[in-house]
């Protein structure tokens, strides 16, 4: 059997090493290429102690061109406007691309510019770029070259509302999601910020109506409304390392039970491996997805106020970055879709 | 000076081994008694190393009648149901009472029966009892007999909305509120849900729709509103020992500029010794009020969605419980309002 | 192919749960019963959620004599005295026993009662058991029915140490042992010094001179050094849930040189596929070992002082509980050694 | 009354922060200038929240001479070289310098630049400079103009190991610390080893056999001894905030009670106000004194050894700096010693 050869850029942040650990434990995937712009000529293992013995290789510079030379995917898990810097038809024409940055997540060019400040370089690509939520895209993704993994907090917050927009039971108006994210998702930079003794026993909200995952949140719930949605959103700093996660609430659009609120969430997905419908009103925790790729979802009903609060909790570094970009390669590989993310939570 | 003499029944617990941690420190205050159902007989530093060689008496029992016999004023920091199951007309007319449990704090007994399932056995004190927000009843505190000390949750979230909803900036039909405490406030009981091991690392909703402080908040924000209000209210258990961070969510009722929504907290708060005004839009955090008696508040607009953001964090061990119940003692002894409670946070 | 049937006693506590954990994700393992005294009855997913969907049985009670009518092994994560007080000849005759408590890990039934306090009532089964330590009995828990599986500190301890006084290099009256373990070493028991807001941001010492793993670490040195070793041994609680660090001292009993100090470690775990030596004098870190059935060891030589300093890490809950338990497991039923406890540290 | 004007250099740190904190609570205390290399010309409340309202001075750049002209006494809490750098003694004839790093507290300029790796640039100031520990130095620090402020281990580590050390009863060749420190003592510099992500859920030792404070707290101990003593010291890092505990060993040089250990300490500290002796056996806990100025101490013998373990904690950024530094002030501007640092731990 050929291995599927893989190469890794920003393979230092905390993103890249979760898909260095999870693909080192495959054995029909080769790592080829550990791009990383700090650590170029070190070992990776100096970095992530976890690998020695495993991945000891010394990290390569940033190339994707190069890199494209030798591989069948190239994971990019760098900063916004590396990927879309660097793709060409070229490189696309050899190797696929799964992106987890936003360059390719936002399908107008002047969105992205507007809420990132960045100059899209290739909106061409955008439009070939298939966003890599296999819930709902299951299929163009088998047949993609380029992906645009999706953000930590779209995906859990779009797992959550999901199936209640897409019944009609909530009023898209009002949706309101409040997000809390390990202190991963600030990255492996050395800012004071992300200090441990700034970070410990605090919490905060930051980016308040003006967080970049919006206009994402808004783009995938407003095709399941079939209109355009607006949404509030705030996420907050939580003193763990990983996880993430979201409550949500909605008034309700017409009358419903709290038996077919839940069948709404069964109703999407009983046949997915890696969402877990919980019982009606029992709320998530991340500790019981740390480490894996599952989401869990569930919601309650608040009679009082007529409306619905809809949960959910993934790992923001499996689910939310990693694992679902595995579980993307998987489908363009065709392997099974499970394959090497199938870890239970820790 | 004569001191006031105190009795603290509920000792053992965080709340009222914060009250002994704060009282001791304090030259004018002589602490009489300390009652604890589980630690009776044994010497109090025992439990709390920290007050060793400052507080080594011994723990006595619960009974309130007898303590109330050499106190000037009981601080109960005890389950619901302990006070009103003991307070008596007779122990009124000789000693002040701080009750920190939610016993008086609902005017409607039937309501504080349909929230916490326990029968009131003395209503006729709920009347007497005054909610001691020193920022909305600093007057009739210094006044009173019995205290309603309020819960921390409904402190943290009321003084959050309370400016905006003031000024009619906010329509009150849409409050939400998504609040996220420490693990003090699910208090000392050895709980397996409450160990290290089950709490660090991971973060989860409860008491979804159905918490106890829902009616308490209601109470309070319809009391300002005029008329009655129902919110939505989600609590939040945090990898985290102090702390109540809340994040609130309104539509505007009319047209306001973000300098009028800045200037309605100026407004309420200008004169407010423990109520800081963040700049406009500056997200509040817990850590800078930790271990004070500080409120600090701030609000943000959303102008997509014509919603505003408001937020609040308190240490709910001290503004939350045992800093405000003495900010409501030094009130009902002519003592400065924030003598002995004056502390930066740490 | 013959699934390998597993019975675990104690297993909604934390070494329990983990072996769920990981033997769930074998496919040659069928697990049939889950033993737990707490939730008997109780579906096991309702205490780990984690585990829902995948093992959503009930637990049922702790008789080892009818689980093992079903067993091809049975592991009891439970107390001191549990084990020793069911297991029979007639249930050894049909099922293999991995005992995690250190029911027979003490060859004197003397020192066991001495430490322990506790009669041991099977005194003739210790002499059988092995002491389930891979790298020093491998070919003895091939064939053994009946496996002492080692404590997590002596786990740490012993493989940090071993090396050099194999090797003569140390003074073996001269060891130092001072070990830090996370809180999951305290077990799932409601005890108030486990909570959040106790453990949480502090650090202690406990059973000083003391602890019980004492005679289990002296017996397995004392095996290495050919003569009776007495050491002082200092355990500390730390605020993590899961590693054990040992920094261990030792003066030496010989020149030698820093590399002959390296080589020894070399020379011991070139072989172990789960032992990793770390470049000379690079200090061990639990993160680099978390979830993982690796153990990182190295040392360091105070020149200064003549002293020379070994270091370990493992994860209390795999290599040091749940993850050997399997190890041994394999090695007694003919799998490959690592087989299901290859995962990466997280 | 005069106040007493006070200047801080590196007030942006965790240490200079904790200064201000402390002294902003004193009405006999003006402080005059925030010296920041970082954050000159910035609000010092931009980066410490915790100071809104309290003190929103703009910080000032690092000239201790230009400060000095405003100052009754000038805190250095600076890297190692800064303070001897500039300290000259025009500056000591107008202003008193307590200076929080190690520039002054080895008597042996040659020792110093062998373990910090600088040229001494003042020697002749270190012969001035007191010791800065009251508990040994009282009288010589009431007269001195400049105080080399201890370091936060050798703080914790000597007053652990003084007592029995000055009684005779521990063989000075044979003392081992093993020490753990909170996360604040890595500075607020924005490193990735200080990242939460990074620090979170594990443990290590580090500067194993090679830490700069080995020769201070060699010199400090061979001062009592009376003769020249090596120690083996080895630091670990905490996921914590702020503790350190010192776990120390040593062999009992003649037979002696633990009724005489205990009355050592009890010898030592009967009159300090801020070293608690615990009960013989019992172990310190960092969380019983953190926000404190107070050391607990305690020892146990191990019989079976002939070893005694001496058990240390203090707050690392209190007693094992800015308190300790206000104490030293206090006793050279003759305040009451415990002044605005008696607060009891949080």
């Amino acid at each position: 059997m050929n291995k599927i050869k893989v190469g890794i850029i920003g393979a230092t942040g905390y993103a890249g090493a979760e898909l260095v650990r999870l693909l080192k434990q495959r054995d029909d995937v080769e790592i080829v290429g550990l791009g990383s712009r700090s650590y170029a000529r070190t070992p990776f293992s100096n970095e992530y102690g976890a690998l020695r013995d495993y991945e000891d290789g010394e990290c390569c510079g940033e190339d994707m061109l190069e890199m494209s030379k030798n591989c069948d995917v190239i994971f990019t898990a760098t900063p916004q406007g590396f990927c879309a810097s660097q793709v060409t038809e070229e490189i696309l024409s050899k190797c696929k691309i799964i992106d987890l940055s936003a360059d390719f997540r936002i399908t107008d060019p002047e969105i992205y510019e507007q809420w990132y400040k960045i100059h899209h370089p290739c909106p061409e690509f955008i439009k070939e770029a298939v966003y890599g939520l296999p819930e709902i895209n299951r299929d163009k993704i088998k047949n993609a070259r380029l992906i645009a993994n999706p953000g930590c907090y779209p995906t859990c917050s779009f797992l959550s509302i999901y199936p209640l927009l897409k019944a009609g039971y909530i009023d898209p108006n009002t949706i309101i999601i409040d997000a809390k994210s390990g202190t991963s998702g600030a990255g492996r930079g050395a800012k004071t910020a992300s200090l441990f003794c700034e970070v410990n026993e605090s919490i905060k909200a930051y980016s308040v109506a003006a967080h970049r995952h919006v206009p994402e949140i808004e783009e995938q719930l407003s095709n399941i409304a079939g209109r355009d949605i607006r949404i509030s959103f705030t996420p907050h700093l939580m003193p763990m390392q990983r996880g993430i996660l979201v409550t949500a609430y909605a008034s309700l659009a017409k009358s419903v039970t709290v038996e077919e609120l839940h069948a709404a969430y069964e109703a999407c997905y009983k046949d997915e491996h890696f969402v877990r419908v919980l019982p009606y009103g029992m709320p998530t925790e991340t500790r019981w997805v740390r480490g894996s790729n599952l989401a869990d979802v569930s919601c309650k009903l608040d009679e009082r106020t007529n409306r619905v609060i809809m949960m959910g909790a993934i790992d923001n570094m499996v689910k939310g970055a990693a694992g679902q970009a595995i579980q993307n390669m998987n489908l363009m590989f065709g392997c099974p879709e499970n394959k090497g993310i199938d870890q239970l939570p820790v």
